[in-house]
């Protein structure tokens, strides 16, 4: 097997457009921001952005593409996003309808794609401070809850938003916000620390997306503002078409994590 | 004359509504955030919106109204934009025409109005730290230059970033990185410390807007991304109309300076 982790980013997504690379892109490019993909019409294009401008925690957008065009001209100028992402799913009236892996016969002219920041990010920032991500120990997708936070109504999009938690030891709570904090761009600092309840979570081993982890001992729930909020917000207005990436098939762009560090 | 730093901002924007404060408004309401104002017809409001999500330094989008109303729901609710500054501009085909003491008669539905961060939030920052600010010690406003540093094109909108200059001891200077690089959301850190030749600033003597200072011996020009920066790109855009505060005269938010801070 390849090592993927040592690529750079155009040779990862060349290999995507090939179909060489169909799987998860965790861990791929290391050190290279990752990103949610959802793509709109033009015509809830503003009311989408101004949703992610009054959402910055759950919706730091990294790039939009002009509508119309597929090149995300600041994150990756090379890429293409109708066809770099291993798999995409096609969602029509709000009801998922396939997915593919690539989306050039549904490519439309009025088309405006967002690239959102991930959490990929600010985890490899905690692990270069020593702090294991749970998830990736068990080789699962991290748990996400549904949240009684309301997201700011911007237009037709409002809902709840959505968080994903990690187990921090206790000693390196105060570590894990810091970390977080230079990186206000990709969820940034967490929204809730060790209290689940004063959020809606009730249950933390039945997540609403993504699998449940083992919380040990001297561990503390830490919940951080997740990237699947603008997705799950988008689903509810129905549009007539909406195409995103798959869970964990991940946009990679040319920029590097660190950019988006403020400090 | 009345207290106006230690005044709230709705009692601010009263005395505004009923034009009896028509000047500046540096000072005043201490600690709450203050921001520029650009008002756009809808047809621009999309890549207006993606402009400034572009150039986050110069154009740090704190609050943008819903087409049609004139009410910034998350910066004041109790606010309105028609009002509530003591000096408008208007601007038709680029040209400006008049200054006015509010905009009832120029409303239209089809308007959103875009709040922006302004530098006051990051000199009271300074100042807190121990750092005086040149221009206001000089009572004059802040030298602005408009730079070679390109603004990244967004639809129709582009030109180049306006920067503010202010002196700081030579001493002071990691500090007051440190101190605005906190405020990624009103300018953050500086742009260039030390040689506005590298920008294309050939005459400290002549700012391009504002007024020249002093510069002392053992004080290094320091350069912050200016609000300034959207209101000049969107000009050369020559939109049928467009709608700005006055230099100086701008919108007291009921946000305070400390929520901006990401640490």
């Amino acid at each position: 097997m390849k090592n993927f982790a040592d690529m750079q980013p155009a040779q990862i997504r060349e290999l995507i457009r090939r179909k060489e690379i169909t799987g998860p892109t965790a861990g791929m490019a290391k050190n290279f921001t990752q990103t949610n993909l959802v793509i709109l019409k033009k015509e809830h294009a503003f009311d989408f952005l101004l949703f992610c401008q009054r959402n910055p925690k759950s919706c730091p957008v990294i790039d939009v593409t002009e509508p119309g065009s597929s090149i995300p001209r600041l994150a990756a100028p090379n890429g293409d996003i109708q066809t770099d992402i291993p798999k995409y799913r096609i969602y029509r009236y709000g009801e998922l309808m396939e997915e593919v892996a690539d989306i050039k016969d549904l490519w439309e002219e009025d088309m405006v794609g967002f690239l959102i920041g991930c959490s990929f990010s600010f985890e490899f920032a905690l692990m270069n401070n020593g702090i294991t991500i749970r998830h990736i120990e068990e080789n699962c997708n991290v748990p996400m809850f549904k949240t009684t936070i309301p997201s700011v109504k911007a237009g037709i999009f409002e809902g709840p938003m959505v968080v994903s938690m990690r187990p921090i030891p206790e000693q390196d709570v105060v570590r894990a916000v810091q970390v977080t904090s230079r990186f206000p761009s990709v969820h940034g600092a967490p929204v809730q620390i060790g209290n689940p309840q004063s959020i809606g979570i009730n249950d933390m081993n039945r997540p609403d997306f993504g699998e449940r982890v083992t919380i040990k001992d001297g561990e503390v729930p830490v919940f951080w503002a997740c990237g699947v909020t603008p997705q799950a917000v988008a689903l509810q207005v129905k549009p007539e078409l909406m195409i995103t990436h798959a869970p964990g098939h991940m946009f990679i762009t040319d920029l590097q994590d660190e950019k988006f560090s403020v400090l």
